[in-house]
């Protein structure tokens, strides 16, 4: 059972082998709220999932310690078990999907694990865990469902109270409900008059769902750029203490979260992937208007974020402020029509990053061609500049 | 003149406006030596620039502030000037080119300063800056080239010395050289064993060429993506103080400093901008031998990165690690070519991006046409899979 002699003892354990993460004031991001970042993303392994697996792994008994653990996950638990059982000193495995992204595989190699790859999608390297936890009589690290996990987890209430005092409330992105559960049993019970938001990810909302409808639910599926909270359904332990402890949960969209992510780049020089920046898109985007004018701290629970979804992120961001754009121009099948645009274009002081030029297709004249021309800009009024000379000078904007 | 008590004078002037910036330890980068950086993009605006400016100013005689100051600046030494004056309550013009990264210029008009956008390019904007001077008997804020603003920056000095105990050596990021003439003047005078680098911008390595040829050298024109250290020419105290007090100067290619980008971002979860990574690039790139094995302090000198260029540097990073790549295949002009293309590359698990289909040019077949196709792939094995798979059905790559 939990009780916050537990957290208190999972503090204890953990102070030796893991960070107590910064809380970083910002008067950057917002002026809605006094806001401040508990700065998980800065956590060993670049995610709070390490402090649930530690403290899980180091109650285990001498027995259970020997023959190892084994976890399911191509994300920060995976890391967080393998640099756990690493600094415990006990063999781990973990069964990944074969087609999780690379660097989140070598990374979990680097800590020591021993890596199994199972063709297919997670569902199929979870059922190859279960498998293989039987086989060898490993012990099964869940990513939320534990209450040792869970107290884990709760560690990071305590300092926020401790680091940011005066805190009115702690905003904590939900996949699974582990973290928030900690956090919020943490918080209710040191110190009540604190409220605790959760912020899941609109596209795998199932916590959100679940405490609605008063019943755990599932998903059929789920779509979100947060793969660090994208998770079908709620544990049975979590599910009840997000029902007594968590003050209000709400959804983010993938846009909110990306025009977070953005903003902790141009504005705090940090990095923060999916889910850990979901605390901080509620806020911004004004989805805790309760919030408003009071003292708040934001979890950010991760910064393990693909390079390949940053590029996609920071180019939606480009697009969302004007400073990339792509012109699709129909020009009449002749010499010179190229020349005249593009002097069009450096004359604005827009950079060409790509041409896409092409004849006529069934839809147009036939005498037409197609020129796609992909544009850095400085900002929308720049980019109305020159659609307005394009069409002064004749050409067709479509 | 340059003393140490100046220096230490700087430092309590700075101390109630502005942050003594983090050293963080960091195991990630390398192996290579024990290494720490100095978060200097975490500072106030971003960037180190802020401390020489604000000693300058804050020096000023009551009638010099009653007028105000000038600068000239697209960068980190506006907003520097512009919060720095803020800060003591005094009026700040800054000359920039209009054609200025709009983030910049509103960051610096965010600070309170006036801003002059003077058309034309950096120069044009000097011109304008110095009649605006003369006209308004304002003091021209200097970014490198002044003994109070090299005060400033000499704080850091100070502060690494502290910070990192036992440090051998500071890798410094060097411009016009305002930064490690600080630096290393306080490094030397607290204590001389400590070595001090400095790491210039290949396309801009002014200050290189001229300690090589013991006089100062003005490059015809400068290019790299580290624009915050892209100087043409060297001050004329910043000389004197390189040649007197730094130990070694070394510079390095825009794809060196990419990687140390990229190296941040993804193990240290922070953002540098290309000149504050270029000290993390000398050591990531084996450019600092000497420095094996060594206690190493990197300076990270600032963090505003443009993100349009930011957006560049990681898709560089993904080519170069082979996560991201163009196949062009060369197809016979029939239908079900596309479908058999796209089955391979479904099947070896990679996805498509981006897809170019053009017919036969003068080059090639006149009955075939080509497709270039844009993939993210998991890394150059999964590419050469798949170029082999699409050489084994009979597609000509090229």
């Amino acid at each position: 059972m939990l009780t916050i002699e537990k957290i208190h003892d999972a503090r204890d354990v953990l102070r030796e082998a893991l960070y107590r993460t910064d809380v970083i004031h910002t008067n950057k991001l917002t002026d809605r709220c006094d806001l401040s970042l508990k700065t998980e993303n800065l956590q060993k392994t670049g995610s709070f999932k390490i402090r649930g697996a530690y403290y899980k792994i180091a109650r285990l008994s001498p027995e259970e310690k020997a023959r190892g653990v084994i976890a399911c996950s191509a994300g920060n638990h995976a890391q967080g078990v393998a640099l756990a059982a690493q600094k415990n000193g006990i063999p781990a495995l973990i069964c990944l999907p074969d087609g999780a992204p690379i660097s989140k595989v070598e990374a979990t190699r680097s800590y020591g694990a021993e890596l199994c790859l199972v063709p297919g999608v997670y569902d199929d390297a979870y059922q190859r865990a279960l498998e293989l936890q039987k086989e060898r009589s490993l012990t099964f690290i869940h990513p939320f469902d534990d209450e040792d996990v869970i107290a884990g987890q709760g560690t990071i209430g305590l300092e926020i109270l401790e680091q940011c005092k005066d805190v009115e409330a702690i905003v904590v992105p939900v996949g699974g409900g582990g973290l928030i559960s900690g956090v919020a049993f943490a918080v209710k019970q040191v110190a009540p008059h604190v409220k605790v938001y959760g912020v899941q990810a609109a596209g795998a909302a199932s916590m959100l769902n679940s405490l609605h409808d008063g019943k755990i639910e599932c998903l059929p599926s789920v779509s979100t750029i947060a793969d660090g909270i994208a998770v079908k359904q709620p544990g049975v332990a979590t599910f009840d203490y997000c029902s007594k402890y968590v003050d209000g949960m709400i959804a983010v969209t993938d846009e909110e979260i990306c025009a977070a992510i953005l903003a902790l780049i141009e504005k705090q020089k940090m990095i923060a992937e999916g889910a850990g920046a979901a605390g901080v898109a509620a806020v911004l985007a004004g989805k805790l208007p309760e919030l408003d004018g009071k003292k708040v701290c934001c979890l950010v629970s991760g910064g393990n974020i693909d390079v390949t979804i940053l590029s996609r992120v920071i180019t939606r961001g480009l697009v969302m402020s004007g400073r990339q754009c792509t012109l699709n121009i129909e020009l009449l099948d002749k010499p010179g029509q190229l020349v005249a645009v593009s002097q069009i274009i450096a004359k604005c002081g827009a950079n060409v990053v790509g041409v896409h030029h092409e004849h006529a297709n069934a839809g147009s004249e036939v005498i037409g061609c197609y020129l796609r021309i992909d544009l850095e800009t400085r900002d929308f009024a720049q980019i109305a500049e020159i659609e307005n000379a394009l069409r002064n000078a004749g050409f067709k904007l479509c």
